[in-house]
């Protein structure tokens, strides 16, 4: 009986399941609102009923699900199998895999930026990657960190937290963790952001207060835009963003030697801005053995990073082979 | 019959060579100048020599040698058995294990940084470890990374550069990679005795000057006994050292999560001055839920380190456990 594996993106907003077989094609998709607001229980029922209509949708039997991969947006203790802490969903502490014992399926439990990894890994930009680094950049900075093929946890399933490198040990910018001169404080979407503002409040001369009525409506679209307009203003914002983006990411290169970095989440959308910035503060940072070999590449999978990456920790702990 | 590991420490000066039983019992050492400038092929022999003498020591047959480990000071390609590059020794490019096949043993090639780890773990500081970092602070910044018990190569067998993260992207102090304001320019022992230094040249207040009768004598070793003296600058110099150390540290525990890192190296002679300084920075720094779980000890090996290194490289790779 051939075999099948599931994976499930739980978001805050929304639950997106998919079925896959083992060598990893998506045969069907479920998506449901997570309605977080109904509470704990309403919610893991939720995630049951999307797991029997992905089956049901392609005719299937349960007992022809040999894993389910479960990616959630907070940290997670693995061999426990509960989640510590989600910022938008009532399940702190909850045991989620002994939630979902009566499917009786395995269920594997990953972070969202863990299962993002994997995702890149065995269905986008990482698929010949050994030796990995996920980074993704928009409102915060997250990662992920695959070492021979495999996601490295930590000694408490917490490594990779790659956005609260101290970048500015001397800034002024404090971090959501407290923290000053994160690279998430410095280099993020939200810190793009918060470069723009601060330049228009601060009366400098750019196009980028003439395109928002108000200045928190700047953002890196908006920076965008003005860049594209020849706003010298701009570019310096995105210039010093990518100087920012390059330092953590040599950092990473000195530290991990790795063959491949995946950049994904909000930035790579204006990757083509900054890359050359990034490139050349890598080249200016990270040691030449190192830097050349290594490829900084987009991640391919979009929006199904999510899901794809929840359907690529079920194949990947069922130790397949695509 | 019984089997043996030998571990060779390959130094610019001298070499050390230990034979070890499987419990990694040390039997005897052997000891003899490099004589690097009688070139590659007497160096080699001085190797082989010390292998040959060392099992004699202890009356034993070559044939119950399983393998050997050679660590040596400098970058190296494990796969090919070859050394990039090393300082002091006529031996880049050379591949030293096919140079030392006719021994009839399996050569296990090791950097100094990576056995000087693994020394750590099954010999020193780090016996309970799984996930830990080794640190070595002396005139640079070292690192060995260790990952389930393993040394972490990276995908060129150069993971690990952990003294070239840039901590001070703006700082004019320049790396000897040619970077500026990497963790080693900052914060080695090389970065203390030039802080001491330019305090002085600066004609700041400071016992530190008295001390020496040239600035150019200036080291960690005369700045830590004004401080002893009371000394206001050798405190605050001090403490800018291990603020930085702490900000490096803290990187790596957000990054990888350790349950363990060991500090060696000439700074640990001097933790104690320091070590509160490093502590509060770090857990400024890095998260709760991550320094709550990590330990940072001093190395308990000392000089030793290297040809217990060596040896625990051969141990390691044989893939028995003590």
């Amino acid at each position: 009986m051939k075999e099948y594996v599931v994976g499930v993106d739980l978001g805050g907003t929304k639950i997106l399941t998919a079925i896959a077989d083992l060598e990893g094609n998506i045969l069907a998709r479920v998506r449901k609102d997570t309605e977080a607001q109904k509470g704990k229980d309403a919610v893991i029922q939720k995630i049951k009923d999307t797991i029997y209509e992905v089956v049901e949708k392609v005719d299937l039997d349960l007992s022809q699900v040999k894993g389910i991969g479960l990616g959630v947006p907070g940290p997670v203790n693995i061999k426990e199998g509960s989640i510590k802490h989600t910022p938008n969903l009532d399940l702190d502490n909850v045991n989620i895999v002994e939630e979902l014992k009566d499917l009786g399926i395995a269920v594997f439990l990953e972070n969202d930026a863990n299962a993002a990894a994997l995702g890149e890994k065995w269905f986008g930009a990482g698929k010949e990657a050994e030796n990995m680094i996920y980074v993704t950049i928009s409102t915060g900075i997250g990662g992920g960190i695959i070492i021979n093929k495999e996601i490295f946890h930590g000694a408490g399933d917490a490594a990779g937290e790659i956005g609260h490198m101290t970048i500015l040990p001397d800034s002024e910018i404090k971090c959501g963790c407290g923290n000053y001169g994160c690279w998430e404080a410095i280099a993020s979407g939200t810190a793009l952001s918060r470069m723009g503002r601060e330049a228009v409040e601060a009366g400098e001369e750019t196009l980028i207060g003439d395109l928002v009525t108000d200045s928190s409506e700047i953002n890196g679209e908006v920076i965008a835009k003005a860049f594209e307009k020849d706003d010298k203003l701009a570019k310096e914002i995105l210039d010093r963003l990518a100087s920012y983006i390059g330092i953590g990411m040599a950092n990473l290169i000195n530290i991990f030697n790795p063959d491949t970095i995946v950049v994904g989440g909000g930035v790579s959308y204006s990757w083509s801005l900054i890359e050359d910035g990034v490139t050349s503060e890598i080249n200016k940072r990270a040691m030449s053995s190192l830097t050349n070999n290594v490829e900084v590449v987009l991640a391919e999978l979009g929006s199904d990073v999510g899901v794809l990456g929840a359907v690529a920790t079920a194949l990947s702990e069922v130790k397949l082979e695509i």
